[in-house]
């Protein structure tokens, strides 16, 4: 029996990325889509509580191609999971997104999020990136998603644990140097708010800024990615660092 | 010279929590205080930047109080840093929370990512959340902030770290059993979808649940919180599971 996979994303679910991994996912699964109405980048962890959530299906070429949520990626895997399916998916696939997520954007990604909700569900999942913003041919990490899947409900993940996947942005397969199980970089960002004066003459902000890298250990995700590397890091949702407890347990409080 | 610290939340500028938050700061510290023009609770690490943000001068009982914005609380620390204040400030707190922050909470948490934020940057960090929803008392949480800011700014945390910090409510002081150096707990969610029909008869669905709290031990920041002892949490970013890298090296991809 074909394994029961639910697809999201956070470029929302018009989104190319998502339809191409649908087009592969379809080979080997049964699929389900369940996506943000509207793009959710940088959702980070974020749900909705405060508000209600409507489910509206979405049609694509003139067949229904899934579920649109007007959430974040997180809600969308929650909402799924406990009103939208009728039976537990045996794997969450997030993506594909457009553009990487690696280093310190793991923590801002809604892409990454909708794979941790599956992990805290206790569902198999892992986050498909294509680390470009332009031009991107996703055939590439569709297949590799492909790939992956069976692997992964073969082996079954560490407790706790989902994966992140990164794809280089390359034409032809053949340019992948192989995979890498790489730890999160930290690379860092610098930031600025460009400051504007809209039509009314009021001040408003807008993000913008460039992510600096500060490491070259070939482990590290973006170090791979550069080397055209498919970079997987598992990751679980323990924030904790044990490792300054004791630091900490010394202060006099 | 006293230090020069940035509050903020995810109740929004409005709540009484960071209210009487900024009351204790202000005896020992330059406070500004940069916060969500409205609740952004469960915002987890979402940051805005499909859309513009503003910044609004926010008055209490007629004195200006702080600088309200159109964002998350990730937001509110990031343009407190790159557009509002003049300097870098010496600390971050966020809070005070109605509501715990710990287990499984943590990942979804804006109060604790306003602290997570602050981490990015480089300065001094803490959340604090009173772990209530009714009859809050903050007075012993503020009091306890404001004994921490001193010690963190003398001891320094080591590089990456942030503090969340949990305070069980309690009328007097004298009930706390002391500080306890937890670690994020394994509670879990049971969590449902209450399916509603509105007026227009159109279906919605809301979000509820409630928390399961699946551990014992007494180093962790929920069984702490149950004993009356202030939780204190070492957090970072860094979501690499390292120990399940040599068990996903042993795949065949």
């Amino acid at each position: 029996m074909k394994p029961y996979v639910l697809l999201t994303n956070d470029d929302g679910i018009f989104a190319p990325g998502l339809f191409e991994l649908s087009l592969a996912i379809r080979d080997i699964a049964e699929v389900v889509i369940v996506a943000p109405d509207s793009e959710r980048s940088a959702a980070g962890h974020a749900i909705t509580i405060a508000n209600p959530l409507r489910v509206s299906d979405f049609e694509k070429n003139g067949d229904f191609f899934g579920y649109a949520v007007n959430g974040t990626p997180a809600d969308c895997v929650k909402i799924a999971y406990y009103a939208v399916l009728d039976r537990k998916p045996d794997a969450v696939i997030s993506g594909i997104n457009l553009g990487s997520n690696t280093g310190i954007n793991v923590i801002y990604s809604g892409t990454v999020s909708a794979a941790t909700e599956g992990n805290v569900l206790g569902i198999p999942s892992f986050a498909v990136s294509l680390a470009t913003y332009t031009n991107p041919n996703f055939k590439v990490a569709a297949n590799f998603a492909k790939k992956l899947l069976p692997v992964l409900l073969q082996n079954k993940l560490p407790a706790g644990t989902c994966l992140n996947v990164n794809v280089p942005n390359v034409k032809n397969k053949s340019e992948i140097q192989g995979v890498k199980i790489t730890r999160q970089g930290k690379s860092e960002y610098e930031d600025y708010y460009d400051k504007r004066t809209d039509p009314r003459n009021h001040v408003y902000y807008w993000l913008t800024g460039s992510k600096v890298d500060v490491e070259h250990e070939p482990e590290v995700d973006d170090v791979a990615i550069s080397q055209n590397y498919i970079s997987i890091t598992p990751l679980h949702y323990d924030l904790t660092n044990y490792d300054a407890l004791s630091a900490i347990r010394a202060w006099k409080l």
